[in-house]
């Protein structure tokens, strides 16, 4: 017999009763009927319920142990009776009458208990992770993040990509987030930095030859915590793909987070639907209209209209005179709404000021008429317009963001999640994708007045040379692209611009100097220098992926060992002092902030 | 049409022809026939053979690429005629018309050539590393490290495995080697340092409950260069197992090794065998007599024998000396080299002594006698029972090292694979495997005369608590195993030792005093006291596996962007200096050696 197991807790059934077995576990739970001991083994697979009787010689070890203790335990498989059975459990029809127990491990008094749904502060959790992930939801949760990884891989591969390793020690990358560094031993003052993603390193894949990478790829930003991102470490599917059009990356990616999203749809208990492929493909210009956000929430039914020419120079004063300094009017339909209590508009005037709006305008129709204050300003038939451009009837309401277009077209999406929500309009059990296109390649800067990169400098603009020779900056697109999926956005996304010219182009256009450019990102431009094919990519983030599967708000449910959100890993203590022989031989020293009653650290920041 | 391609460059039959296609990729190789030009197109797939007529309207822009320019072309698949097939490529049997040519990147005149075999310096090879991969031999390379890590991933899964990622951002660890490490901004004065191995997160998985965790893990260490050891990173096939013996562990990953080696055993263009599971286990004073050796290549037959019993009291004056000032004797046996001129055991002598050795003695068996000299100060019945000891007979010689018993185990080792070199006995064509078991928990420190860990201190002695209490600490074992293929250690691995009772014990043999344990190694001792599962594992390394499936002597073969020997990245120019104002965020500053000229560095650091 197996020194420890010659079944796991979730393997016994009614037809192994009368077998002799061994189990190993966790003492999960412990009841005394009356002298009898029944004591729930748990392993990783589940649990099995074992009986110790009141006479045995095994009683006084069992009933001394603690929970989370770990036990072997030798003893006949017995079926349950009546009501004992346990239909809940997969080996709920039977029970171990042990005969033999030897403990492995003796528990000391929990810090968090694992049985139970009792509630922990995070601190204490992250602090007793090893405890932590014992807990039902915390397991499953990490188990489905394992699923959900070895999914991706097994699909990307069958796809025709090739996982590739890119280096963790690199340099710096142009980002634009903050770097972690280490310091070189061998190479006195110089550091090496952790990846912010590998994106450098995958284009130069491409240009290597190597036609279709991926990688689950660590990612390093020192950067501040934030629900759905840890700090320090990240992953992401990473991949990108040689002579390709942007089509040719949706194409590949989408069956894809399909193909995982339905394997894992039923994680929650609810089968949830997801998007087939093809997504539906959204402009960023009609995102900023219809959905007032570039990361549309489709689940939710309400579409933003522009109402501006209904209101120009009409009876309503305030938004026309508005229209005439340059706003905008974005019209938010209401469905179902008309028929609330002025309690409902004023709840939702008084949250529009909060958000920093003037208030919030609307109409309702009623008996074919347009009511409201609004309404009572405004001639019918614009009224009758507006109803008919939102696809409006009677019983609904319709309410309005007047501002520049900017910043009206991110209040009216704020109202339409609001409305969505408060209207109960939201789908339910879905996951629904779109891909954002068409990003503008360039942005006016509104306060210097200066046109800047948008979003990636490194994306081809579409039209290439010829555009950015020809065009105003501001009309330039980029092959850029984002997926969105239930409002949060998974990944950025490009055909990268390859060529050396068009790219010194296109950052002489955002004021860069050729010099410039080659001193900063020479690496790459160099390596365009000899043959570089077509490409593109992009990189959904993991962690994104497994909290919308499991339904995690906080990202550090799904990470095994996260650090706290002041990137600390409270289990291990780390960060931490080292020994000043270490920073000698890294060729630094500490250079520590002034403190109390300490004039030093001061006296030599000033000097460095 | 697609607008880069409707076929890769290794797709093109013969039923192709007459087909209009579309192919991307790099200008291989260009030849002029007589003002026909014939273009090898290559992309990652493979290559195939363009024409451009003299009066296309493509032949000036053709005839003006240079290699490695990336284009596409459009044309007419035609049959090639009689000789002109070429039967060694795939699509030989084909060529295309090129009626349109775009040219999607312009190549600049190469530092390195991609066609052909010309060598070329490591380092201008590692600067330009993107063009290096496109070479025949790297590109087969890497995706043939690629092809491991993909099957290894897929049969550790199959096996029940589970993959999981552990923090690279964590606390120094104990495993004795140098660690990177990264300054945190959140917090002055503090570090966090890169995994020297995932070690304590492996078991902290077991001690959560998880069963059988593995990882293709990055690991990082500071530490000078090898041909087999990449500076900064390197990777392993990290796993664990609970509720396992030595034996479970054994046989959950042959099965691994086994079926990776055999599906990739013919990349060399040889099929190679493979050590079927079960692997020989060759405790380790087993593998220092017979091998003299903890890293027995088992490809060489010849195996070493201890006669120091027929050497003591007896008339070869020199050993049996050395015998009884505690030295012993090992016969080397060299089946068939007893017919060998003086001058091969001249050279092998001379040799020897460059090793260090006193010289090499050696018996010859020649008409059923011993011959050389010291058979002639030897009682012929001693040199008989030699000689049936080793096996050996007329034709045959054995070699003798005569030392304190390490330095003869050693040096007969090295005498043992000179000898299979030299006689050319060592199979070829073959991966042989073994494992090394039962190695000793301690040693005594020559020097200081103290007991000291041999290898692992955080692995199970055999025996547990009752052996170190009750044996000679020299005399006890531990559950710890190495896998050894070709003479080469793929990996260290043990059964853990889970018990903190079992731990303090066996550090305070060591000398270490709890106080001292529990401050150094606090975090999986605290761990273990909440209920640990015995557990094991190993960790073989990707690297090493991939180098013996390549045949590559050179780590950086087998690594997609390798550092070069000094640590550095030529490629990317990692490490790097970094701006003061990023060092101040990270509370350290420069401390530099003294340099010619410059006393501040100097004075700065005696002052730290």
């Amino acid at each position: 017999m197996h020194a420890y197991r010659t079944h796991t807790c979730a393997a016994l059934r009614a037809s192994d009763a009368g077998a002799t077995v061994r189990l190993s576990g966790w003492v999960h739970r412990k009841r005394d009927h009356g002298g009898v001991l029944f004591m729930d083994l748990r392993d990783h697979h589940g649990l099995t319920q074992c009986v110790v009787g009141q006479g045995s010689p095994v009683f006084a070890v069992a009933d001394a142990l603690r929970p989370e203790s770990v036990v072997t335990v030798t003893g006949e498989v017995v079926r349950r009776e009546g009501a004992t059975v346990n239909p809940k459990l997969p080996t709920g029809e039977v029970e171990v009458r042990v005969r033999e127990l030897s403990v492995q491990s003796e528990a000391a008094v929990l810090p968090i208990q694992v049985a139970g749904e009792a509630e922990f502060p995070e601190d204490l959790r992250l602090r007793y992770r090893f405890l932590d992930l014992r807990r039902e939801r915390q397991h499953r949760n990490i188990m489905l993040r394992a699923g959900v990884i070895a999914s991706i891989r097994r699909r990307m591969i069958e796809a025709g990509f090739t996982e590739f390793q890119t280096p963790i020690l690199t340099a710096s990358s142009p980002e634009g987030a903050r770097d972690y560094l280490v310091p070189s031993r061998l190479h006195p003052g110089t550091f090496y930095a952790l990846p912010q993603a590998p994106q450098q390193f995958k284009q130069l894949c491409m240009v290597a030859g190597f036609d279709r990478y991926f990688q689950i790829a660590p990612c390093f930003r020192d950067e501040a915590s934030r629900a759905d991102r840890s700090p320090g470490e990240f992953y992401q599917l990473d991949f990108e793909m040689s002579f390709v059009t942007q089509e040719d990356v949706f194409a590949a990616i989408e069956p894809v987070l399909t193909g995982v999203f339905e394997e894992f749809s039923d994680f929650s208990g609810t089968k949830r639907a997801v998007t087939p492929a093809p997504f539906p493909r959204i402009p960023f210009e009609r995102a900023m209209l219809e959905f007032g956000s570039d990361k549309p929430d489709l689940r939710n039914p309400i579409r933003i209209k522009d109402v501006t020419e209904h209101f120009r120079g009409g009876a309503f004063g305030l938004f026309a005179r508005n229209i005439d300094k340059g706003a905008v009017v974005r019209a938010i339909p209401a469905p179902g709404a008309g028929g609330n209590p002025r309690s409902f508009f004023d709840k939702l005037n008084e949250w529009a000021r909060e958000q920093g709006a003037g208030g919030l305008g609307y109409i309702t129709f009623e008996g074919g008429e347009a009511r409201g204050p609004i309404a009572r300003n405004l001639e019918p038939e614009r009224a009758a317009a507006i109803r008919e451009v939102c696809g409006l009837g009677d019983g609904d309401a319709v309410f309005f963001a007047c501002d520049k277009p900017a910043a009206a077209a991110k209040f009216a999406g704020q109202v339409r999640t609001r409305l969505g929500a408060e209207l109960d309009l939201v789908e339910k059990d879905a996951f629904r994708f779109c891909w954002v296109t068409d990003f503008p390649m360039y942005e006016r800067n509104e306060e210097t007045g200066q046109i800047e990169f948008s979003h990636n400098p490194f994306s081809m603009p579409q039209g290439g040379l010829e555009a950015l020779d020809g065009m105003d900056p501001l009309d330039i697109k980029a092959f850029q692209y984002d997926i969105v999926c239930n409002g949060i956005e998974l990944s950025s996304g490009a055909i990268r611009n390859h060529r050396p010219d068009i790219m010194l182009r296109a950052f002489a256009i955002a004021g860069y100097a050729a010099e410039h450019v080659e001193e900063r990102f020479g690496g790459m431009l160099n390596a365009f220098r000899y043959g570089a094919p077509p490409h593109g990519g992009s990189a959904p983030g993991i962690d994104r992926i497994v909290m919308l599967l499991a339904d995690e708000p906080n990202i550090r449910e799904v990470i095994l060992f996260p650090m706290n959100q002041q990137a600390e890993d409270l289990m291990m203590g780390a960060p931490a002092p080292v020994e000043p022989s270490r920073l000698k031989e890294l060729h630094i020293r500490l250079d520590l902030p002034p403190q109390k009653g300490e004039g030093r650290g001061a006296a030599s920041s000033k000097a460095s």
